[in-house]
């Protein structure tokens, strides 16, 4: 088990931001990265090429939704889901476990897993540790994640605690099987860990310890994002990520507010993954470099300058905010298609800026400038 | 008034197929032709680099629609469509009379033109031969059309001539607007006359003769797939031909199947459009070299050869049916884009394919290979 997967090149001498890269079965991810979502083999209106073309490296499916549909028996004959979705980058997965409480109807969770009832069509499925994993690896994923369960917002501390070690006794079953898979098989994917421990610090330290001791090549923090004021989101985060070693991949499950992005690297996170980009960009909102903003707005009607002045990406170089506004307006698939372009595009961008920012020691200057110049509502605003 | 537009380089010694080029403000177009649907500024789902890069020199657009959204001052505000919607090639405009009897509600017709209600707000609209045409000027289209009136099928031998006369009288006018706009402008743009006339030869033919003495740079023929059996569209459409001067192109309006293209093309015309290509795109229908399918049918679910062995567009350079099922089945807006790019693919394929067969003097052999390998379902057959 490699106990340093990342290499750390970089890392800010004031805060706890580090630049680095590791490798998986396809290629070298350079952190901090952000991953598009592409829940079911694709990110929603863009096809591989477009991000090949805008320089990803590595893109999320999710677990639940390619067990249901295509399916195992598709994705195997297929050659794997690289060559399903034709992508030649990198891939992280899900385990599966978040969609099954959110989305399946009638579940029953028990030691052994979860038993559920497909959104599609009804069926009866069941998800354990050991198939959530092997299917995950099975179908060629550079990162697997270990099947958990994220406790609610707010949670009583003795149900988190029953949860978290039911999270753990299932990773630990992962990482069974993930053994077993490497002694067997060539081929060099990782398995997260995914720590948990709902809004107690104390629970998610202990998490993190104890998933630490299962061993893993990297580590996941999940259910931050789920409901809590921000400020407590920074220090469930804080103590979250304390045990997690050194040079260990660190993967905020959930998160790509771009102002997050930044908080969040500067306490020693590595890698994020979001749908706002992709889904708001499919409602209207685009995400520029002085914040967000809605293009069906009327002012938007006439306005002919591009939706970012500092934006170079394709649909910047080629298409006015009057043209995007008319695409919404009228109802046209156009339109979705090219504010998500943009929007990945900015994510990718500012993710770069920040590696660039700490390999050359200005990540603290550039952070200041970024929340000088971008304008957003933080949402514990709303909730105090 | 231009009497020879369309400079004819090759016809072929057996039929009426001819090759040729004419020249527009936004470039030459290469005859046959197929320009694909952009009703809304936007052929669907596919953006103006897309249609540039699979070397698309002209597509059609709408007056009905943009004079009723974005409307005219921001087309103009925008300095023009071409600039609105970033499209460097060759633009035509349908006049909008056809789309004002299949979506307006509450319209009336008059001598002076059609007042009619938005489809999209109810709201009061007005379109006059000279308001339309001035529009299609206004905006800087390539090719503009006459406001025509498109009788149903089948009609009565009297109304189809009482409308043959409007549609004739509303050309004059309409012809009026464009000299004057010739006289006080610079841009060169072309308008088209529509020949009408129902399902009777005599009418065609006659609509054709006077059509023609007004003196149009190019001719459309209107109304013809609207029900009527196939038997009878051709020898329609050889009654709208006759009459129309050799060296002007020839648009058969609203017709893009592949067998209706080779049949039409070996009458003597040299432009299409249709939305069938895109529409069934989007419902998941594949045009092939053998004919087209269902790719949602279940048999591709595990299909993993490309759409179509003979092509070597983006979507089968690197997609496998078996994805694009699974894109469709998944309701993923990626399934009708990158079956759009496909099928946009194949239809300048084959009119290429057609140009070059005409130049080479192969035009009756290709087309016999045509349908000997394309399989599809004649309509007429239906009918009877």
């Amino acid at each position: 088990m490699p106990t340093s997967l990342l290499k750390i090149s970089h890392a800010d001498p004031n805060s706890k931001a580090r630049a680095g890269e590791f490798i998986t079965p396809h290629g070298v991810i350079e952190t901090p990265v952000f991953m598009p979502v592409g829940t079911q083999a694709t990110v929603k209106t863009v096809d591989s090429k477009d991000l090949e073309k805008m320089g990803y490296k590595i893109v999320l499916a999710n677990t639940y939704h390619l067990f249901l549909r295509p399916g195992f028996d598709t994705l195997k004959e297929a050659g794997g889901l690289h060559q399903f979705m034709s992508w030649p980058g990198s891939i992280l997965t899900d385990s599966g476990g978040y969609q099954i409480f959110s989305l399946a109807t009638r579940r029953k969770l028990s030691e052994e897993g979860v038993i559920f009832s497909s959104h599609i069509d009804g069926s009866p499925q069941k998800l354990t540790p050991e198939s959530a994993t092997q299917f995950q690896l099975d179908i060629g994923v550079d990162i697997a994640m270990c099947l958990d369960e994220c406790p609610p917002y707010p949670s009583l501390e003795s149900d988190a605690e029953i949860s978290l070690q039911q999270t753990l006794r299932w990773a630990k079953r992962c990482k069974t099987v993930y053994r077993t898979w490497l002694n067997e098989q060539a081929a060099r994917p990782l398995l997260f860990g995914i720590t948990q421990g709902a809004q107690f610090s104390k629970l998610r330290r202990r998490s993190s310890q104890e998933t630490v001791s299962v061993e893993f090549p990297g580590y996941a923090v999940g259910g931050l994002g789920v409901g809590e004021p921000k400020s407590l989101t920074w220090e469930l985060l804080k103590a979250s990520l304390e045990p997690l070693p050194y040079e260990a991949p660190r993967y905020l499950m959930g998160f790509g507010q771009p102002e997050d992005i930044w908080l969040a690297v500067e306490q020693g996170v590595d890698m994020f993954d979001c749908v706002l980009p992709t889904r708001n960009a499919r409602n209207g909102q685009a995400f520029t470099s002085t914040g967000k903003f809605q293009i069906t707005n009327t002012p938007f009607r006439r306005d002919f300058n591009s939706l970012d002045a500092a934006c170079s990406c394709p649909t910047c170089e080629r298409y006015s905010r009057s043209y995007l506004c008319h695409l919404f307006r009228a109802g046209e698939l156009l339109g979705p298609r090219l504010l998500t372009l943009h929007n990945l595009w900015f994510m990718i961008s500012l993710v770069k800026q920040i590696r660039t920012a700490i390999r050359r020691g200005s990540f603290t200057d550039e952070k200041k400038a970024f929340f000088n110049t971008y304008q957003y509502q933080e949402k514990e605003k709303q909730f105090v």
